[in-house]
Parts: C-alpha cells; sequence; structure tokens
C-alpha cells in the first residue's frame, strides 16, 4: 500500500469513527444528577473521585466529601481541598482500614456517624458532587444497611451527582447506580517489591 | 451462632487479614519514581491522573501535564489547575477526538510537538509527576513511535512519577510500566440517553 493510500484509508477510518460518534451524542438529550460507583481491585477508584471534584471545583461549585475509612487520607489531599475553603465540605469518620479495625459495633457506629453527615449534604443544596469515599467497604462489611443506604440513593436531588467509591460494591448498589467503573489491577509494583510512596499510594 | 460469637468471628477474620497485610507491607523497601499506565474503556483514566496531580500539589510539588488530545479538556480542570500558578505546566498539543481528525499528517505533527514538551519537561528535576494526558491514542493511532517513547520511560530520571493515560495502551508500553490500571466500563448513563454534562463527563 503507497502512502497516499494509507492516508486515505486512516481518513475513510476516521469519517465512519465521527459519524457515529455523532450519531450517538445528537441521541442524548437529558441531563441529571448521577450515581457514579467506582469499584474493583484497581487502584484510583477514591483517585477518580477527587479528579472529578477538582473539575467541579475548577467550575465554582461546591463538593462535599464523607470518608467511611479514618486515616486513609493524608497531607496532600487535605492540603489541596482545604485551598478552596467552605467550597470543598470533608467530614471524616470510619474507623481505619478494614483490616485494622476487629470491633464490629465500634465500626458501626463509626459508620452511623459518616452516613448523617451524608444526610445532611444530601440536603443542602449548595453542594453538587457528593463524594461517599469507601462506603462500599463499610457497606460490604456490614457496618451501614443496604437497603437506607439505596432508598437514600434513589431519593436523592435531581441535580445532585454522588461517587460512591471502594472495592466489592454490593449488587444492590450497582444496580441502583447510573455509572459503574471497575478499576481492574493489570500489573501492580508491590509485587516487585517496591514500598508505598508519598503522592503515589497514599 | 449468638452475637458473641458473630462478633468473635469477624474479630478472627480481621486479625488474620491484618496480620497479612502487614507481612506484605514489611517486605517492601525501595523507592522509586513510576511508570503508572491508565487504560481500558471506562471512565476514569484521566480523572484519576488528575486526582494524583492534586495530591501531589498539595505536597508543595509540582506537575507537568502534555495534553495530546486537543479540546479535550475543559473549564473547570483548567480553572483548578490554574489556581496553582507555577506549580503546574500545562501544554496543550494535538488534534481533537482522534474521530475528529482525518489527517495523519496534522496528527503526528501535533503528536511531535506533545512529545518535544515531554522531553523538555523530563529534564526539568522540578517536577515530580508527568502526566502524559492521552498518549495512548496517539501511540495506537501511529502518531508516535512507540519504541522511542518506550526508551524515554526507560531512561527517565529515578524520581520522576510519570502516568501515561488513554484506551487501549500498546502492549510494548503495558511491559515497560510498573502499575496499570484497567478502567472496565461496568454500567453507563449514555446508554439510557442521558446526555454529557459538565463537571462529570468533562
Amino acid at each position: 500500500m503507497t502512502e497516499v493510500e494509507t492516508a486515505e484509508r486512516h481518513k475513510s477510518k476516521m469519517e465512519k469513527k465521527k459519524a457515529a460518534r455523532d450519531k450517538i451524542m445528537a441521541a442524548k438529550t437529558e441531563t441529571r444528577g448521577l450515581v457514579i460507583v467506582h469499584t474493583g481491585k484497581g487502584k484510583g477508584k477514591s483517585t477518580a473521585a477527587w479528579g472529578m471534584a477538582l473539575r467541579t471545583l475548577g467550575y465554582g461549585r461546591r463538593v462535599g466529601i464523607v470518608q467511611f475509612v479514618k486515616g486513609k487520607w493524608d497531607t496532600g489531599e487535605r492540603v489541596t481541598f482545604e485551598k478552596f475553603g467552605d467550597q470543598c465540605v470533608i467530614e471524616a469518620h470510619g474507623e481505619g482500614f478494614s483490616w485494622e479495625s476487629q470491633d464490629l459495633e465500634r465500626d458501626k457506629a463509626a459508620a452511623a456517624r459518616a452516613w448523617a453527615a451524608v444526610t445532611t449534604m444530601m440536603a443542602d443544596d449548595t453542594i453538587s458532587l457528593l463524594i461517599l469515599d469507601e462506603i462500599n467497604i463499610a457497606l460490604r462489611y456490614g457496618q451501614l444497611d443496604a437497603a437506607m443506604v439505596v432508598d437514600a440513593l434513589k431519593s436523592k436531588r435531581a441535580d445532585l451527582h454522588m461517587v460512591l467509591t471502594g472495592r466489592n460494591a454490593l449488587d444492590e448498589i450497582i444496580d441502583v447506580a447510573d455509572l459503574v467503573t471497575e478499576m481492574t489491577l493489570v500489573k501492580h509494583p508491590f509485587r516487585s517489591g517496591i514500598k508505598a510512596q508519598e503522592g503515589i499510594e497514599f
């Protein structure tokens, strides 16, 4: 094939892709707040939620973050979010990583406090994006009642986007979500003996 | 099973998980800059990179971003990153979404300009995190030479973290990466007729 033929073939392929894409985009009309789930064993579940927060903050809108696992956060995230002052509301609850905790009743009490913060933020219509960080862990370990969470998601304000993160999302949560992404681990440096490091792992 | 037995079983399970985790963490010793790839058809590839940027910026370190697909970015991201002034260096190149472009030579020229920006930032040792946004697209469409990119990744500064985003990452790139996450689409609102919206899709 000559170079001209290659270029022609490329052009024709791209034209077809563009036509298909334009057709799909034209069919989309409804705008509403979404229930978004980031799950899976891979990295990036919370991090992609921070990226969404960054975007929403850039639009001048308010973001709420409720943390269901204590101690997961670090200085980097905190410092950046604090730069946005009152535009970003953070509530930290929970009791450490699940494997650090060995007391179900204490975990349930912490999850209940985190959930109270969620309901308060859901009622605050100045908040556009609400991130329930690691809530899937709390649900999976029975620290929080799934039916209660599902009911709340179903009855949320139409203009509110909610992001639920954490591995092992329950089927009930997937069912009620509009957008679910599974982060899958393909390759991980822990396997080759590299330790967790600032800015990357935490 | 009584409530006491349930609590005991939970405690024993969590103790075992914690012991296994502690053992793994103790074996990790090396600290070095990673080559990280976010790929797959799901959402969150670039967004998780922004989340990493946010964390790195919070530590007071500098972030470089080179954009290989023009027009993908929007106001939200820009405004937030601009808040960090000189701590964040952004170079936008590329020629629109791949399906918008029907001219391979023009795309190659844009990719070459983007790559020149990458090599400059790789040489700048004040930059801790370098994000090559949508470079996988440029590589997949033959706009950029894969061998050249692989060589550069292999010879990067030891303290530099690099993140390569975009679907359809080439095998050569996966091979050279330390950490690869595939974002898999489980459920998507486009399928149910909801259009792309500010702060979520763009």
